[in-house]
């Protein structure tokens, strides 16, 4: 199996996004494909040993900055390392792609070079939570910022579980409806309408959930609107950094406090380790005519190599076929 | 100053609603009337000692249980602790009230018995969140679940800008609009329209904030819709459990760690105080005519004690005057 990785990709790009090609090459049945700005991709190469014929360096001369519009960077940015990725899935040169990058830009790049899914209305983009007994998809979490209708949450729905079935391996995945409370009377005007939709699919539906659903571990896939999903998700983001810092700063007032934490450290990057994003490699475009997973901006080699991994694993378990298969079952019944 | 009391109200009433009425009315400069089931608090106050004529009890002889549906409350329980309570701010009795109970049917009925504000159109749950610095009011996180318009927007602005000077002592409060993008141009079709009132007025606004901002302290205060507000409200409860569950599963593995957390507990109290919902007592109902502050269902005596100093704060700090006078300013120019 072949995966384009965006070489440009990320804060922490190229240096990390090669490290962690190479760590990929090395662990997992996959040949790598770097694309970017050839002479810089092969000088980073340079400092590691990996099996020939298990990376290749593929030329793209442009890069799309992370704070660059969508729009721009597709129109004038046709030989950028997303858009040359992106190609190589369409030739069929690549069986998937990962890029830490800019996220707006490779779902857009992705969107006009790749195409839809076969009876998908629209794309969307899907995170994986740690939640207190293992992870919940949401989505979704800003492909469609400015709003989604009733019959968007639902095809959001489907992509979510047969993500959660092929990907995370759980068997018939629990879905909920991201709303204000339990009962079907509560939400928004969307929410109300998606509900019946909801309800009368072959989903797996519990019903409406609340936010503290998304990480109690009761359900496995959360359905919302881009522009809440990704409100969540930088909250989620600054919420941890929040906890982070201010333990920090009593810590720094004890020495003994500091040597309990001491400690306790090979318990607390346990802990770490099960909210951390990057283990469990990325977030997926959902719904796009190839597999694209997208790593977080300030993705490390580490990071770079999971979701190498969760791109090689939505071309094996066959994602996109498995969502275009339960859409046509859908307008089928 | 004469703080009305819901005594039934909570999951810990009365027991906590009693304990934390005479912990306030030793501590600050207020009357507490304990309204209820008068022989069952009776019965609890003769726990403690307390000055006489600082604590009165007003009977009242219906409860509205915490899952019970807002209107019903409304209709059916016009007796209800909730109700006598409003009915004490609306006579002059009491100057403020407090109920840890029911939130919608605390907004329900305070809005009948009591009213809006001048010039308002709707009220809004207003929430205090622990950030890196100080607190962050978001607005609203639930008055209006099923959503609301740009218009809206502004008159949370407004209430939570003056909340954060009258009542957390903040000069000039930055005022951010939630939306999944600072600049302008992004967001979704509400926020879109909601920004340029917020620019055109005389509120120290930062334009569009994201989810991070609630927590990283660049901000005073975040306005959003009820919906978007709830589900956030919920999701940082969740996910402060689920840290907290994670951690202890961790340390619960090995002694070395148990100990450490143990050395480190002092250091981690403070954190806790820091971002603990039980020290900043409550989230005030704005846009009433009276004022209410809602403290957390889960509230031990100690964070009732808080929610009725914040209460009595509002009063003197005339922050429900301010609003009034602010919503007239603005209608002016």
């Amino acid at each position: 199996m072949r995966i384009a990785v965006d070489a440009m990709g990320g804060d922490n790009a190229p240096t990390a996004v090669v490290e962690g090609a190479v760590l990929a090459a090395r662990e997992y049945q996959v040949e790598v494909l770097l694309v970017g700005q050839q002479e810089l991709i092969k000088e980073h190469l340079s400092n590691y040993n990996y099996e020939t014929g298990k990376i290749e360096v593929i030329h793209a001369s442009q890069v799309v900055l992370m704070d660059e519009s969508a729009t721009e960077a597709v129109r004038r940015k046709r030989d950028s390392s997303i858009a040359v990725a992106a190609r190589l899935l369409k030739s069929g040169d690549a069986d998937a792609m990962v890029s830490a990058g800019n996220t707006a830009a490779a779902l857009a790049t992705t969107r006009v070079i790749l195409g839809k899914l076969k009876g998908l209305a629209r794309p969307a983009i899907a995170t994986v939570f740690p939640n207190a007994i293992d992870f919940t998809v949401l989505l979704d979490v800003g492909a469609n910022a400015g709003g989604c209708g009733p019959e968007h949450l639902l095809q959001f729905a489907v992509m979510g579980a047969v993500y959660a079935m092929d990907v995370m391996g759980k068997k018939n995945p629990k879905v909920g409806l991201l709303s204000v409370g339990e009962e079907k009377s509560k939400g928004s005007a969307i929410t109300l309408d998606a509900f019946p939709l909801l309800e009368q699919s072959s989903i797996n539906f519990v019903g409406n959930v609340e936010g503290k659903d998304i990480t109690n571990g009761n359900t496995d896939v959360v359905v919302c609107d881009g522009f809440v999903g990704n409100v969540i998700l930088k909250f989620a983001e600054g919420i941890g950094e929040m906890i982070f810092d201010l333990i920090k700063e009593e810590l720094a007032q004890s020495r003994l406090a500091k040597l309990g934490m001491f400690l306790a450290l090979p318990a607390l990057k346990r802990f770490k380790a099960r909210v951390d994003y990057q283990e469990y490699g990325g977030a997926p475009l959902l719904g796009i005519n190839g597999g694209c997973i997208i790593g977080h901006g300030k993705s490390n080699a580490y990071a770079i190599k999971n979701a190498v991994r969760v791109a090689s694993e939505f071309v094996s378990h066959r994602v996109n076929e498995h969502i275009e298969q339960y859409l046509r079952t859908m307008r089928e019944i």
